[in-house]
């Protein structure tokens, strides 16, 4: 069968021209519809939610590719090596069209995929994976980075990476799982997070962050979230047992007025930078910590007498697996997890849509829908 | 019974009479000897091995309790807080005699203890656990430490601590095991090091990493020892797979140029300091790291992108389990692990003995036995 048979032979599609600022990203009509390969499906795009990567990966927070004029604008501070751009070091090819996390419907499959699948609504596993690799490092392309994603009218991504919902949410509510909750949840496995535990989670108010409280109570966790005081009313709406605001001048402290002075069984980070070293003085003997981020900035103090003799676990986090990621269709199919959508942009605004990211005053997922969609 | 009923009134002993310089050690006979309480065994001792935790105990390194002088003589930077002592961070009392790595024989028993044990050959776990704690946090104290250890000519100690051997080492090498290996065997353990695997040691000439390298090598796994020069010779001796100097000024190419780019599996560290970032920097995607002391020095600088994006795992190690201790004493027992007696000395020359484990020169454990033993 002709793989774009249900596809027009064009579509539009916002393309990163190169590393930089929002000025790269081009939206554009008459990109050529990708085809589906061997073992691929096309997903007709229904939503693309956005996500830090995109940003991360534009201005090649990564490596050091662009000038520290557009780190600083971030607030962060890059790397010294420049040995790739993305996040696993490998070099950037432009145009890219970027988006991680699609919600939409399989239109057609290529060779040796599952036919059965033409017409299934899905949401997409981000990580495109090689099972001949290590557990740990089975991941060889991340959607929107390493190969075309989700800013655009269709994407072409492999048929193990879509995964049929049934549910009666929307393509821009589905939108908001990939990428946030596989991460989330893939850090609460591998830190055993376990019901009647403590967890705090920093940058609570963010997409990873809205995440890990939800999967977290959903294991019977106690929540104690640490985000911007101004976040405070919109995250207590969320149950969370405890907040904290980020620019308290003692976060250990005012984390163990709440908790008590035993300490936290895990902390669940995406913030690093000098918070860092708070976060592992707040734990408790044989604490967790997992960290799928670092917005705060990458480099940090460690004393390693808190490592050693707490008995630390430290987990840095990008691989979810793909049993994270069915686990995680399960609960939206059970609807044991609420998405949070902040606002919806169409497609062509996609830089208006990366501003109110970069904000940083919204809760939860912004999403790009095709236009006219 | 009684529990003394074959032991002397006194017996001679070190003591440690504050924290500071060899100065505070003390060699003193009339000391009383101590009475197995319930549950407890009087451990006649048959030799001691020395470990850096009695030196980190004496000077106040896990907390800066003594004058930057004492740690600068190390070549250590201390902590600030202040808040405690012993690795654990609890206050310490004095006299204390220090000695956690003990072999000997059961000479009496205390109430509710097995009987049977009387007469037997023994290696004492150092750790004291308190098996209702959480598992990383069960060890409520440890020998020399916490309670009085081995620089003596009896010891008492819980009797699930004594481990019966049936071994044809002396007690000098059987008391080479503990702390080391039982310490060694944890971090292996810990990052699930396995047969084909590499792994990367530093300070591999101590009492920790030659134990490592053994259980190492009894895993089936490739090692390559980071060391000083002047210990290449006698590590090459153990069968070590590459050897790379650590006066090297990179590293991470020297490991590589043995290992190839891909990276070692698993890094493990008693050394931390400037040399922390190195390591996180050899380890493959999905690679592990274990750390039980910072020879080295506690602060470090960590690159957070290292931690997430190649999805390491850290560990910090202070707490090995029973079932670990248990496999140790399975391995001596089965002759799958050689003992490395660098020197004996006699107890009342335990000065002596540290002041030689200091200068590092050795390769393997300094052990003390009791003076006419």
């Amino acid at each position: 069968m002709d793989p774009i048979a249900d596809a027009p032979a064009s579509m539009a599609a916002v393309q990163l021209n190169g590393h930089g600022g929002l000025d790269q990203l081009v939206y554009r009509t008459g990109v050529p519809t990708p085809r589906a390969g061997s073992g691929e499906v096309l997903v007709k795009v229904g939503a693309c939610a956005l996500n830090n990567t995109e940003i991360n990966t534009r201005t090649g927070w990564y490596d050091r590719v662009v000038e520290d004029s557009v780190s600083e604008e971030l607030g962060r501070s890059g790397r010294d090596d420049g040995a790739g751009a993305t996040w696993n070091s490998t070099a950037m090819t432009f145009p890219r069209i970027q988006g991680a996390s699609v919600a939409g419907t399989v239109v057609a499959v290529g060779d040796s995929a599952d036919e059965n699948l033409i017409g299934t609504r899905v949401v997409v596993d981000p990580s495109v994976r090689d099972p001949n690799l290590p557990p740990r490092a089975q991941i060889v392309e991340y959607l929107g980075g390493d190969r075309d994603g989700g800013f655009a009218e269709y994407v072409v991504v492999p048929a193990a990476n879509a995964h049929v919902v049934n549910s009666e949410l929307s393509d821009a509510e589905l939108a908001t799982f990939p990428c946030s909750y596989d991460t989330a949840e893939e850090m609460l496995a591998r830190t055993g997070l376990a019901e009647g535990e403590t967890v705090v989670i920093t940058g609570a108010a963010g997409g990873v962050g809205t995440a890990t409280i939800q999967l977290a109570q959903a294991r019977g966790a106690q929540v104690i979230a640490i985000a911007s005081s101004s976040k405070e009313s919109r995250l207590r709406e969320l149950s969370v047992d405890g907040f904290v605001s980020r620019s308290n001048s003692d976060l250990v402290a005012a984390v163990a007025s709440l908790i008590g002075e035993r300490g936290a069984d895990v902390v669940i980070d995406v913030v690093g930078g000098t918070m860092f070293e708070s976060l592992l003085l707040m734990l408790r003997r044989g604490g967790r910590y997992a960290s799928a981020g670092a917005i705060g900035g990458p480099i940090s103090r460690i004393d390693l007498r808190e490592l050693i003799y707490k008995d630390l676990e430290l987990y840095g986090i990008t691989n979810p697996t793909p049993e994270t990621f069915s686990r995680l269709v399960g609960l939206v199919d059970d609807g044991r997890i609420k998405p949070l959508v902040e606002a919806v942009f169409p497609l062509s605004q996609l830089r208006e849509a990366q501003e109110t990211l970069l904000k940083r005053t919204h809760i939860g997922k912004i999403v790009v829908i095709p236009d006219g969609a």
